[in-house]
């Protein structure tokens, strides 16, 4: 890449256990606190915001319990608040707690505009300058202490002679590192790059040594704009969560912000090799979140690499770089070209000649069978199924236009019984009967709902006659409502992922029945899985 | 707002229904496309690229059955390409498919980059130049042509005067403005800031009335950063789409740069009054697109003045700025303050009030009451519930703990019966005994689905007693599967909107079953009506 190489270190500051935990729907336990820990110390992350124990007692028994996890990269700090107007820093009990957590570092924010003061905390600009030097010198006698200078830069639109007084009171009251906030999220990248360059001026004539950091929030789309120029203006700490997830439009979004840092302007954040994990971590901490993960992600998305233009397959193809502005891999992320009516034929092609390959057949561009087979997705698709993310079913779909499949099973009914009220927690009941090659076998089982159900009874019946589908589990189940304002009746589209000792894979299923399309989508995935063992792809 | 007034004009050109529909998942019918250019003209956009003719044949019926519309803002663009290589422009397929669309205005898009001149398209700098000269001199005989400088920001990396005369050539050929674009969406919004600058430059030195556009993809995640920097540098038309949708990681998303343009930078792009129509379109264009509302969109996402942490909504209260970057009337959205660990007593007790309105009790921050249902509240959220989009259970919960409610019926019990195959479609019935006061009533129904059979037999058995069921309907019907790698029995957490003929309503309900997580839903759907028609809150 043609970047002029520039190696200043940007300390990464990751904040997805505080700031990330105020996304609506989020609420991570303290195992997951723990674990995510390790993740981002994996990943090399500088410093990790554990969390906030004078507002939440649990944070305090996170940093305790994470003394023992023996991190290898990341310091970890706790988060918390000033002291209180007219208090008395050495004894104000949220200080207090902050002291007597179990970490070296402690950021306190406290206010940098003179509006809050006055209107929100309602109280004397001197009185909050107080607060503040009170409370940094206290903590600083025994952690190092980084300051966040919350609403800086309304604050030093609305008054910049004050938010600088702030800043100048934090230094000398022992601060090691200043973090400006754009806690609105409401600054254009402009604006935060001209503020931050007067900063970091003012503070370096004050002491060299203290550090000029950056917090930004995403409400005008800008978060991770707003990161990048603050840097180039000086600043070296990067503060945002994994996936942006934090209040409101979310915060900046590092894994956007550190491969942009570290791929187009050569900063150094995490170690090179580290990179390679961004697109796990970030569906590892969408999992932990439990939010759906945003497949259109820079970077780590699912759909960051997936071409779906027939122009654009073709060129990528022929030269990666063509429409693609990274490796791919280089965020551990992988290229995908989409079936669709958009794609053109070169894409299904190459899939038909992959599944064909044993084959005497010649497939070209050409072929009828070709043109029957895009017949077929197209008229799937309108039906609801989308085969983007289901590459069990096309494979399957596939086979079966090139009459290459086979039948290893048929089902020949099934009934499933719910009763309510049930004494055994299982409320449903599955019977299935299924023949293969003339051989009838009929079994039941039951499970929590009727999907579940149904998936144990199948592969009991069929685990008799391939025993291979024993090691055959399912690792995750989506259900996505299409036509939803037809309410309970509407088609639903399950997405089902399965995983064997040595692969995963994905089918769809699609009907107005949500039964019915699990079942769909179960069928095929014991089809592929046994479709690969006997070598049919 | 503190921001300097310039009048500048900058033109919107939307491509939703174009660059928008090669976004994975997303295909509009042509109803659909007619519907979207009305709203994107009630909207105020200056262009709307409707689609590509050539590529798609549905397109040409788009623009002829767009022309009964009698648009009031807004010109169509037909979109396609160059002629190909050593193709006699006039006798082009492509080109007279796009001279014969019903519209004045078309966008032919070409190579920029020699890069993808010799390997891409395989033919020398010269015939490029020549193929881009007479296609435009071609078209612009019956149209007013504008003209993609396709891959232009990493073609002026690799030759910079290649890329510079390939937009000469245009300009010479008698396109009207000249698109620049970040194909590839990998640049850094300072390079397309210097670059545009110097375009801009060039080419108000070749014909002071040719415009300069931008139009950036979201690779690196700056795409409205990057096309914010391009009006900066000069460029007064911004390309995008609406919600950002787009290929890979998707377009400049036009419900930010639009607000971002005008709110922040005082520049005009739309009616000042029509901004207030920008939230409903977001809404809409995800929901015919058929992809999953992004909450946490800048202005028009539902998280977007959403506040959890108590000290916000204390301060939003205070005064909206504190916490709000703008008031969000102005894009058409409202504030929201969640019910969460999180957000203190203030929000709840708000709310406990309004129910308890009758009554003479009196809560207080300090109310026991309020630490039960704090704590009744977060035991639920532990077990996956949200109260976020679900003020009917809330509600309910709420009634429960002030013993307020009111028991309208119970369920003695039900059975569902599934057997497969089923001649009748209707493959799921569904029998329920209830008691009212002592009277039970029998029924049964069948439906598509557990849910959908389920939903009818309650409903059946309750209005002979409660006619005024009658006009309740399920309108939305939503599942969301929690910790799903444990696949078919992993949690479910199902939302229901309900209306009736003066209002709507949702509920949530959890469980590993999906029926019986419907099933909660359900029973909280129909006792909030109940309970809300006697009065109860």
């Amino acid at each position: 890449m043609p970047f002029k190489k520039n190696n200043r270190k940007i300390e990464i500051y990751d904040t997805t256990l505080r700031d990330g935990a105020q996304n609506p729907g989020v609420s991570f336990t303290t195992e997951d606190k723990l674990r995510i820990i390790a993740e981002l110390d994996n990943f090399g992350m500088d410093y990790i915001e554990a969390g906030n124990p004078a507002a939440n007692p649990k944070d305090a028994e996170v940093f305790l319990k994470a003394a023992s996890l023996n991190l290898k990269n990341a310091k970890l700090v706790a988060f918390g608040s000033t002291c209180r107007v007219n208090a008395n820093a050495e004894r104000d009990e949220n200080l207090n707690i902050l002291n007597a957590v179990k970490t070296d570092y402690t950021a306190v924010f406290g206010k940098s505009s003179l509006l809050h003061v006055e209107k929100i905390i309602k109280t004397t600009g001197d009185e909050n300058l107080r607060i503040i030097f009170d409370s940094i010198e206290f903590l600083s006698r025994t952690k190092k202490v980084f300051f966040d200078a919350e609403h800086f830069f309304d604050g030093y639109r609305y008054n910049k002679k004050y938010a600088l007084k702030v800043l100048e009171t934090a230094c000398l009251a022992g601060a090691e590192k200043i973090i400006l906030c754009d806690t609105n999220g409401g600054n254009m990248p402009g604006y935060i790059s001209d503020v931050t360059k007067k900063v970091v001026e003012y503070i370096s004539l004050l002491n060299k040594n203290i550090i000029v950091g950056i917090h930004c929030h995403n409400d005008s789309g800008l978060a991770d704009a707003c990161s990048l120029a603050a840097v180039k203006s000086g600043a070296v700490q990067v503060q945002g969560t994994i996936n942006g997830i934090g209040e409101r439009c979310g915060n900046a979004n590092l894994c956007v912000v550190i491969p942009n840092l570290q791929l187009k302007l050569n900063y150094n954040c995490v170690p090179e090799e580290n990179l390679k994990n961004l697109t796990r971590l970030a569906r590892y901490i969408s999992d932990v979140s439990n939010l759906t993960f945003d497949e259109k992600m820079p970077y780590a998305g699912g759909h960051a690499f997936t071409h779906k233009a027939g122009m654009h397959i073709d060129g990528v193809f022929k030269l990666p770089e063509s429409f693609e502005h990274i490796r791919p891999e280089l965020t551990g992320n992988t290229r995908t070209t989409l079936i669709s009516e958009f794609a053109g034929r070169s894409a299904l092609l190459n899939i038909l000649n992959k599944i064909n390959k044993n084959n005497k057949l010649i497939i070209t561009k050409d072929s009828e069978i070709l043109e029957n087979v895009l017949g077929l997705i197209k008229s799937r698709e309108k039906d609801g199924y989308q085969f983007e993310n289901a590459e069990g079913s096309l494979s399957l779909l596939l086979l079966k236009s090139l009459n290459r499949n086979r039948e290893f099973f048929s089902v020949e009914k099934f009934n499933l019984l719910l009763s309510e009220p049930e004494k055994n927690s299982k409320k449903t009941g599955a019977l299935i009967k299924i023949k293969v090659d003339g051989t009838e076998e009929i079994t039941a089982d039951e499970g929590d709902g009727p999907v579940n159900a149904l998936d144990k009874a199948l592969r009991k019946a069929l685990t008799r006659f391939y025993p291979e589908l024993s090691d055959m589990r399912l690792i995750d189940y989506k259900v996505r409502v299409l036509n939803s304002n037809e309410a309970t009746a509407a088609k639903v589209r399950v997405l089902i992922e399965s995983a064997d000792n040595s692969r995963t894979w994905r089918t769809v299923g699609v009907n107005t029945d949500i039964i019915e399309a699990s079942w769909n989508a179960l069928l095929d995935s014991v089809e592929y899985k046994l479709s690969l063992n006997a070598g049919l792809f």
